[in-house]
């Protein structure tokens, strides 16, 4: 099953492109996220973040909507669960393969029977409506550390066989068979065969950014998304561009690239579309609303000069989640507006 | 005069504190932030960013509701402004004290005289409305990197005498007399002295942070705002504790305290209000969705299995400007509703 996480995005209109490549399932990390994408036609998706027990509420209608999965690694979490929820919802118990974020470690095949017969005892009470116990979720988060495309294959396989082993201790343990899933985009895009696994989740793979391109997952033609900047200063002499574009606009996250602090690339178009990255342009530092421009080569300082206030600039944002997320809907090139989900 | 910048609060509400205080003018930094505040009766801002020559239009509405002060470095936005402004406003030269952001160098005293000119010709414009030359404007932003009180007290120091040397040039080339106008926290908390500025326009201070706390800016008794996160996951083993909420909610920016990372720390709660950090709690590292809370001492180890899904802990934020940007609304320890300001 592919079941993209629309975290990235989180527009509904670019749900729909993934709709009509015959997608119909995806995941989420919010309830709010999961609302309005039901209020699109999505019809079947997993929360992969662990469940908030003071959020019952919430996941109960969502569960009234649609079929609807549940991320739990405890058994307080999945008790309050149980209590509250009058609709039945797809348990995934969340096992830790080596990010050490959230999750039962792989090889705690204690922890990991018990809260499965958890789950199987919860679905068979018979005041409780009929949850099932879907199989074992992870995020490979680690793999965000690889500097290869090879370190981030290396990243998938020992995933993928932590949780073949978390299943067959399961299995031994008398549990029925489990699905397994697995999702982050590095290690996907470094890896060219997905077997073994039940289900993939990658999400960012949907626009890419500065900080997979540095670490191999993708290309420079594979950048899907830049923010439009106005520039708001010009100084050849500190070889400096000032754009209002700031923490607000692009996030905080950084790259070390050579080591210097970056913050964004500029990205070219033409009218065929983004086109590379231009080099010897990096932003070089950010406040709330500003960011620094800074040209590096002589060629962009050769550049500088015809820039004025008021042109724009596309800046290719480091880590594309954390940059839309800032915004509340994108224009396409050729001038559609798409919305998108904005937490309040 | 005192112009807070309500950049970090962006709340009527909070507004009318500063109202109730006598405070009667603000600066702000985005036409938008402009706009929510006339919508609450204030009358008298300054955009402290270098105006946008793309958004004359708003720029020019928003000179129609209030007394707008504009901020330009460049005699091309000056002349793409003054081109379209129906409405009068008051210009403010942005002049760079040592931050190297925006603004003209404070010892290019051609350059300033030049666009000092500049605004005056253009405000005696017969087709133009009397746009005024209102003075010298600076963020003395370098005081952010002042590791103590003494050395951003430096800074204050030398960004005043940088404004009163530019202004003086500006006198001597038979300009007239001009205000002088600086704000930023760390230097302005730093200073019992604010003699000899014009204008003050700090905005920090309003809540504080852990950045100005590192920074000895303030103590832990001024820290006023922090983000209550809810558990979702607790790993004795690994002395971590999972919030759900990450950099889309605390903003990606971190804190070097010994050697560590830190997004954030937990602020203590009892019935008088907020009390002091707890020692021996960090948020050690951010994704998306999640923060990592880690114990680090021994005391903090103890507590740990105490907490469990769906505690809620309080994050006091390490750049209070940016996580509140995250928001669309603050509540009271009383638990009244404080609108805000959100950027679309």
């Amino acid at each position: 099953v592919f079941r993209p996480h629309f975290k990235t995005h989180q527009s509904a209109a670019v749900a729909d492109w993934f709709r009509q490549a015959g997608v119909t399932c995806a995941t989420v990390s919010s309830p709010g996220m999961a609302s309005y994408f039901a209020d699109h036609r999505w019809g079947d998706l997993t929360l992969a973040i662990g469940a908030n027990p003071l959020q019952t509420g919430a996941l109960d209608a969502l569960a009234g909507r649609l079929r609807l999965g549940l991320t739990i690694d405890d058994q307080r979490t999945l008790d309050a669960l149980v209590e509250d929820l009058h609709h039945p919802v797809a348990f995934w118990i969340e096992v830790d393969t080596g990010q050490h974020r959230g999750g039962i470690a792989w090889d705690d095949h204690a922890r990991l029977v018990d809260l499965a017969r958890g789950v199987l005892a919860g679905g068979e009470s018979a005041t409780t409506p009929a949850h099932t116990l879907a199989g074992l979720l992870t995020h490979g988060g680690q793999s965000y550390q690889a500097a290869t495309p090879e370190a981030a294959a290396a990243v998938f396989a020992t995933v993928r066989e932590r949780l073949q082993t978390a299943r067959q201790a399961l299995l031994d343990a008398g549990l029925p068979p489990l699905e397994i899933s697995a999702g982050d985009t590095p290690a996907f895009a470094a890896s060219a065969d997905w077997s073994g696994l039940d289900e993939a989740r990658p999400g960012n793979f949907v626009f890419y950014d500065l900080m997979q391109l540095t670490a191999g997952a993708c290309d420079e033609d594979d950048l899907a998304c830049a923010v439009a900047c106005p520039v708001i200063g010009v100084y050849p002499q500190r070889d400096e561009v000032l754009l209002h574009a700031g923490s607000v606009h692009l996030s905080c996250e950084s790259l070390t690239i050579g080591g210097r602090t970056v913050h964004g690339r500029l990205l070219g178009l033409d009218p065929t579309g983004f086109t590379r990255l231009v080099p010897g342009w990096e932003i070089a530092g950010l406040s709330q609303e500003h960011g620094r421009l800074r040209a590096r080569s002589p060629q962009a300082r050769a550049e500088l000069p015809a820039l004025q206030p008021g042109d724009l600039v596309l800046v290719a944002p480091v880590h594309a989640c954390l940059t839309c997320e800032q915004f509340s809907r994108y224009w396409t090139l050729d001038g559609q507006e798409l919305p998108r989900y904005r937490r309040r």
